[in-house]
Order: C-alpha cells, then structure tokens, then sequence
C-alpha cells in the first residue's frame, strides 16, 4: 500500500499555520483513492475553516442543516489508513474536522483532536442564594458583555446569547444532583433571568420569573454556560461500509464526538471522549458516539465517555409518520423530529415496516422499490407490493438496518443525560463496563410520539458491568437499567422481546435497579448489589421475569 | 406547441388549499421539457413551503445561504410560457415563488404574486418626540410581545427581533425626507432603544443611548418594522438564456422581486412592483430588479417600481480579491461581501481583468481555463496564458459579461435608497422615464472596497425622462445622474466612458443634476430645468463636458 509523509506535502506541526488548504491540495490531488497510508509525524497541527471543502449537510441530531467546512473532507475511499503518530489535531470553529462519505474501510489511529476555540463557556460560582446567583467569567477566556439584562457570548465576529446552563460539582466534576439543564429566557418554559456586571469579571443574575435557582447549587461549582448551537460532530461518517477509530482521542467539540448514518460495520477502540486536566469541565457538546441507520457489527471497546453534554451513546432507527397514502403501493411520509430532517428512511430493497403508533406494533411491511426526497421533510416510498389498508398518522420503520452491538470494557461517567440508548434491533451486548452517570445507564427506549427514534431489541445482554452512583437526577431517567418504549396509556405489548442480565455490581445508586416496561422476558442472574442504594426492581408489561433474586 | 390546462392537473383556484404538491407533480411527471405552455384559470392560488422542492441556493444579495423550498422550480425547460390569465398567486412563507434555472425562452405572464403573510411588520406613529415615540401596531396583523424592552415579532411558529425600521410619509406614501433607515440595538453603529407597553396595541419606544428619533418624524406616518431578513426573491433566475416576465404584479416579497445571475437576454415588460391599495405601504423588501453577472439584451419597458425597500434596479458584476498566485496562470481569489458568497466568477473561454483597486485600472487580461471553488468564499482560477505580475489585494472582474441594457417607459418611486445602479459594461439606455426616487435616480457605481461591484460602463445614453423631487435624502446619493466609482484619495482616471443626457426634465430635486467623478465624457444637451430645486453640477475628474447649459 502506498504511504504517503504528510511531512512531504508541507502538512507538517505548526502552533501558528494553518494546514487546511495543503491538506486540501494533498486529498484533491491524489491519483487513486484505494489502498492510501496517511503518515502525520507527531505534534501540533492547527485547521482552520477559511480553505476547507463545503458540503451542504442534512446531519442527524444537530441544528442548522447548512453548509458545513469539512477540514479532513474523506469520500470515496477504499482502505485507508490515517496515522497520527501521536500528532495532537486543533481546529478552529466551526468546522467538522472529519467527515467521511461514500468510503470503505477507513481507519484513523494515534490522533487526539480538539477545538482551539470554545463554543461554549465556563463561570465559577461565588454566591447561591434561591433568587440570585454571582457568577465569575474569565474574560480572557470567555469574552461576554450584557445588553438590556441579557448575557452575550463574543463567537468569532459574532456574539450569542446565553441559552442554558449546567452546573458541575467542583470536586467531582460531575452534573449537579437535580442537576439538569437550565433554561434561559428562549423557550416558553425556561426560566426568565436578569443579569446585572458586578465589577469586570462578576455578573449577578437574578430570576425575574418568581422561580428559584436549584436548592443544592454551591458556591465553587462550575457552570457551563451554552450559546453555540449544536452545530458540528467532531468525526461524521455517511454510507460507508467499515469505519474505525482507534487510539483517538477526542476533547472539546460543538457537536457529537462521533457520529454515523448509514454505515456499517464500526469498531470504537480506545476511543477517548475525555476531559484535558486544564481545559474545561465539559467534552462534546452532545452525545459521546451517536449511530442512525447504521447495520453490521457496531462495536465500542475499551472507551472513556466523560462529561459530554449529552448521552454516550446512542444507537437507533427513525420512525417517520405517514402523512398520505397516494395508491396502495405509495406512502408519503414526514420526519417529525427536527433534528432528524433530511436523512433518508430507504433505499432501494430494503423492507419497510408500517406501524401503529399506539403500540408500536407492525401492521405491515414491504420491499422498498423507489424513496425519493421531496425535500428535507418528506420522502416518497414505493413499495414493489400493495400493502394492506394504512392508517395516515401511523408510522414507517427501515427494519433492514438491524446492528449486532457490542459495548464492552468502558467507562462512562459524568454526562448530562443517560449513559446507552440501545435501540438495534439485533443482538446488543453490553459487558465488562463501568456507568457512573447521573441518569439511566442503559435506556431501551422506542417512541413514535417525541424524537421519533425507533428500534425493538431482539436481544440484549447486560453482563459484567459495574453501575456505580448512577441515577441521581430523576429527569434523567426511571431505572438504572431501563426499558421504557413510548405506548399510548393503556396500550400493552412487547417491544423489546429479551433483556438478559447477569453477573452486574449495582453501588450507590439513586434509581431502581431496573425499570423494565413491554419486555418479552427479562432474565436477571448472579447480579451483585451492595447496601447502599436503590436495589428494586419495577416491572410492568412484561411477558416472563426469570430472577435469582429473592423475592422477586 | 403542446398546451397544458392546470386545471385539467387539479391546479386550480382555492382560497384555502395548498396547490404546490400538485404543481410539483405535474412538473415531475412532464414528458418533455419542450415547448410546453400552463395555463392557469383566474382565481386566487395559494402556494405553502411544506411539500416544495428544496435547493441548496447561494442567492446574490440575500441572506442565508441555506437550502430554500421553491414553488415554481423551472429547470431545464426551453420555450416554456406559463400564462397567469389574470391569476393571483398567493405565496405563504418561507419559499421563493419562482425560480427558473438552466432554462431557454422562458416567459411568465399574466399574474400577480404576493405572500400571504408579511415578512415585516407596520405601525402607525402616534407620539413623535425627540427621545420618545408611541406607536400603535395592528396585533392582529402583526403579532409582537415586549420582553427585557425589546420588540419581537411572530414569525410562523418562532419570532424575531426588530432590527431596523423606516419611516414613509402617511399622505405621499414616500419614505421620510432625511428618513434613512433606522438601525436598532443589533449592530455597533445601532440605535440603542427601550420598548415597553402602554396598552394592548401601542408601546412606547425610547432611546437609551443619548441620541434623538428623526426630527421631521409625525404622528400619522407609517413604521415599517424589519424583523426578517432579507431571505426569498420572488422571481429567481440562474445560468439561462432569454427570461420575460410580462404583465406581472409583485407586490409584498421577503427579498428581490427580480434577481438574476448569469443569465443572457431579459426582458420586464409591464413587470410591476407595486403596492396594493389596502396593503402595507412597502413592496419588495430588497430592490425590484438585480442583475448580476447577466449578458446579451437586459430591457425593462413600462414598469412601475415603487415603495420597494432597496433600489429599483441594479446591474453589475463582482469585483473578487486576489488572495494567493499559485503560479502565473493561476489566481486563488474569495469573494468579499458577505451576501455575494457562493457566486461564481468566470466559466472556461470567459475573459477576466485584473483590476488594481486604487484606481480601478485594468492591469492584465487572461482567458479562463478553469474556475473551482474551493469554497463559497475562495475559488481558483486557471488562465490559458501566463499573467504579468499580480499583486495580491488587487482585484479580478469577468469582462465576458456584457449587456446592452435599455430602460424605458419606466416609474420608480417612494423606494429605500436609490433609483438605478448601472454597471452595465456595455451600452446602456435610459428613456422616457419618471423618476421620484429619494436618492440618486441614476448612479454609475463601481468600488472594490465596500460592496464590490464592478463594471465600468461604455455608453450610458440617458435621454426623456422626467426627474421629479429626487434626492431628498442626503445619505442616498450625490446627484441625481451620479457617476461616483470609488478610487483611492488622489487617485484619477476614467472608470465610466461616456455619458450622455439629453432632453429631460428635472424639476425640484434636493440634489445637484450631475455628480460627475471619473468620466471620460459627459455630454448634456437640451435638458429642462424648473425653478425649484438644484440644479448645479458637479463634475471632478471629468475628461471632457459638453453642454448647451449657459455658465458650464
């Protein structure tokens, strides 16, 4: 295979230079995309946007579908291989600093990546009374000023207003007990606040609203302070067949850490969404590894997940809600979530299920001939045989992407939100890994009503972890091993049709043990649970309990 | 030529039901793009984004680059004539009505165009006072709350800031003598203001900064209020050859009503841009008629444009700055104002001029091999001969695009800002029009420092027409015909060839007749002058002035 030096390009470490447009020049200029080596020598390389390639990107669970700068712009690839050698990566907002399309096997190793700027900002606590909290901003750091009450962010040539905020403890740098987001002034319900400049670097802010800030806030605890919209993953991966990230670490990002729609077969190995021990206490800006669409063998191994602001990981389908029925082969069908529009439900040959959104259950299912885009909300599927009598409100699932998942040997810690969402409809396991998050740790979840995320388990095995302090934010989830697909009140059935879970270690934690909702049949086996915390089990709808547990 | 009665398709007259999915298929499922004529019955249409095509779209003096719905998306067609007979097509936002691309011999008749909402919002001044004003809003027509002091108004499910207003006259229905627009709160030279309520219609504007409101401002005129930003033409047309819109209304638009680029041979023939007696005293939220980058006959014939929010016509090209010389036959250039992104500068064959941006001289000339983008700011441009040495900050400008433009009958008025820009690099004709513009009626522009739009006219022949109380507004002009291209302090040089007046009427007007800067020629024969208004001329660095006027 050939190996191409970065160094003979002129792509070389440089705190002050950007590389983006020989990076560019190297890629465009390439005679063949098969069977490529990209060597980095180690050190610090800067990527600005200003060169960088422009793609116009509908991207799954981000704002803003507009053109994007793409720095490391990888289509078309067969067998590749991107070696770092230990070369720390700086981008330069915004930008996607990889995005691969249209590629088959690529493998990026020994690189960390991280964002020169911030897209969001940090405080320090100095006072927390109910109605007023001080708050400290490195100026230098976070540039900000307030106009008519109102807290703005400098972003490049631009400023943003303060959107929400979370607190973390100072000393274990995790998310507030009760510590969920806190909205301000945008939304109908977020809270009203007022800011007021104390000297040049403190701001007191004040509810005007008559609310209260949170009770357990404290005086030396950080909060990280969001204007930026969700905007960019850090590593994004459309149609491609084999994608690995190994030994790559991934730091501050205004978006997921890494994100995939339709692809198959991905390995996560000792990829690290982590914290640096001087930068800020937040990681990605939303999920750690987010998967749509995707099939084959989806495996994360040996993974550090912190303090993202968001879940860690997330693997699932898309219900969209049929909107018209033009003949008995036809559906015209609508994404509903915001962030999911623009992405594709089919292609052709893959089979479709109907289903109703009460409970989720199929009521019919084809073979997709043809799915076009009228535009980034609808599509039109046909299907090559008639289908039954479809009910317009119902919705439509792609149930040819169905993952074998494997998540084995991480740690996940210190997010906002839940640990794993595990909606693949193949086999999922999950072994060997460490959950101390403030919600759920597993959530097995299915809705047609809210985010529109679908996909029944046929199998999930939850064997040798270590749940330790999880659950403590009641927002965040029922139970620390939940399933909870969205039926309508009253409606019952199996979604899920197996969870097996055995020889765990449950510590310290602040929620049942499990939540189990429309299961098939829930195995629990050789589970340990130490004195400390919620050692009960809740289960509703669910067709056989086989439990060594006793009482249960 | 194949005739195709929409109706026959459905598409028919309906104040409530949406017709844009059905116009869509019918235009899918067309056998041919061939000599194809739709004709519509008369009656009131109404057209929604939701089922629309979308397009990613870099649109020339707009905002936003996004991907946009377009109703009408006429691609590919040639000899295509869509008659109206006498329809009103009402368009509901966000959607550019039509946009016609790649097309030949396209012709539009016969029908009015309006939005159904308004993208900007009135009020009626009630209260005029140097800090103060109260002004009393429609809720029903303009929905608005007030929060930390600032105004916001809906905008279909969201809502939007006001950012600027301006105030027209209640009997003439002209924008305010000295009534520039009003920039509030949002940019550093901004107006900084406090709204509040005073009862459920009416709220009270202060200004928080020291500054005064407009001294001339009365109770009884009418504030447009911009919340929106300047996001949809109404017509838009790209890379086609041969466009008529004849006898066509425009009235309330989000943008341009006529906004073309690289197209060849237009004609806009009783094309008005017009108010609605019961409608809101403003039209097109940006200029009536824009061109850029357009060749072969641009001819408007007995238009009116009137109460438009920009200028009624502008004809230019783009000035792009050299930012790198790969090698002698190569130039990396970026555009540089923000709302010409994403517009190409040359296709292989097209002829290009360096320009040096002191004196707008032109330095080489080269044919283009080849013209990439790199992204909507950079793109690369090979030449087929090497070029003398460039400096880097100079300009490039395509010299391939040269229109004869011919402007008759014509009447513009009551609009923001000024009458016509023309750039054209050919000869130009302008006849038999009225104009009552507050700015300059005619301006001979050019600048590669602001706003970066080139050409430097041939012949601006400019012959019959009535020039009545034009250039009240001082920040709108300097003449009522201004020649003004911006060169270096010092520098001289003529940018525009010839221009030559004869056989008009100007009468009243708040600015000298000519303001002639960097002309070779300038001829002014037999032109009528009243008692009233100036009538002096200014000319500086004007090759040669002949002139019948006694004293000149």
């Amino acid at each position: 295979m050939p190996v191409y030096k970065m160094s003979d390009y002129q792509i070389a470490p440089d705190k002050t230079r950007d590389q983006t447009r020989k990076l560019q020049k190297f890629l465009n200029g390439l005679s063949s995309k098969k069977d490529c080596i990209l060597q980095f020598e180690p050190g610090e390389y800067h990527f600005y946007p200003d060169y960088a390639s422009e793609r116009v990107l509908y991207i799954s669970d981000h704002h803003e579908d507009v053109p994007k700068r793409c720095i490391f712009l990888l289509e078309g690839f067969e067998n590749l291989l991107v070696d770092g050698n230990g070369a720390q990566f700086l981008f330069h907002m915004d930008c996607i600093p990889v995005y691969i399309t249209k590629c088959r096997q690529v493998t990026v190793t020994n690189l960390s990546i991280d964002y020169a700027e911030s897209g969001y900002s940090e405080g320090i606590i100095e006072k927390a009374a109910p109605k007023e909290m001080i708050v400290r901003i490195d100026r230098e750091k976070y540039p900000f000023r307030i106009e008519k009450q109102t807290l703005y962010f400098r972003e490049g040539r631009g400023e943003r207003m303060l959107e929400a905020w979370m607190e973390f403890d100072a000393h274990t740098r995790a998310p507030l007990k009760q510590g969920k987001e806190f909205l301000v002034d945008q939304s109908r319900d977020a809270a009203k606040i007022a800011c007021e400049m104390l000297d040049d670097d403190s701001i007191s802010i004040f509810r005007t609203d008559g609310g209260s800030f949170l009770k357990n806030s404290q005086p030396g605890n950080i909060l990280v302070m969001r204007h930026h919209p969700r905007s960019h993953p850090a590593f994004y991966v459309t149609d491609s067949d084999g994608v690995c990230l190994e030994q790559v670490q991934c730091h501050k990002t205004t978006g997921i850490a890494f994100l995939a729609e339709w692809t198959k077969n991905i390995l996560l190995e000792n990829f690290d969404v982590c914290r640096l021990e001087d930068g800020p206490v937040f990681t990605a800006a939303a999920d750690a590894a987010h998967f749509v669409h995707c099939g084959g063998r989806l495996e994360i191994g040996n993974c550090l997940f912190e303090n993202q602001l968001h879940h860690a990981v997330n693997i699932h389908g898309i219900y969209a809600k049929i909107v018209d029925v033009p003949d008995s082969r036809t559906l015209l069908v609508k994404l509903q979530n915001e962030m999911q529009k623009g992405i594709r439900m089919a292609h052709e040959g893959e089979e479709m299920a109907v289903v109703q959104t009460s409970d989720l259950s199929e009521t019919a299912r084809g073979t997709v001939v043809s799915c076009q885009f009228l535009n980034s909300d609808y599509q039109e599927i046909v299907f090559a045989e008639e289908l039954p009598p479809v009910w317009i409100g119902d919705v439509v699932e792609n149930v040819s992407c169905v993952p074998e998942v494997r998540i084995h040997d991480c740690v996940f810690r210190n997010n906002r939100g839940k640990g794993l969402l595990l909606n693949g409809k193949g086999t999922t396991v999950v072994e060997r890994n460490l959950f101390e998050t403030p919600g759920a740790a597993i959530l097995l979840a299915g809705d047609a009503k809210r985010w529109f995320e679908s996909g029944d388990a046929e199998e999930v095995r939850i064997c040798k972890n270590r749940f330790e302090r999880c659950g403590y934010v009641a927002d965040w989830g029922k139970g620390v091993i939940q399933s909870s697909p969205c039926f309508q009140e009253g409606e019952t059935g199996f979604y899920h049709k197996k969870v097996y879970i055995s020889e765990n270690f449950f510590a310290g934690n602040g929620m049942p043990v499990l939540w189990m909702e429309h299961v098939g049949k829930v195995e629990f086996w050789e589970n340990e649970m130490d004195e400390e915390g919620d050692a009960s089990v809740v289960l509703k709808d669910v067709g056989a309990f086989e439990s060594d547990r006793m009482g249960d």
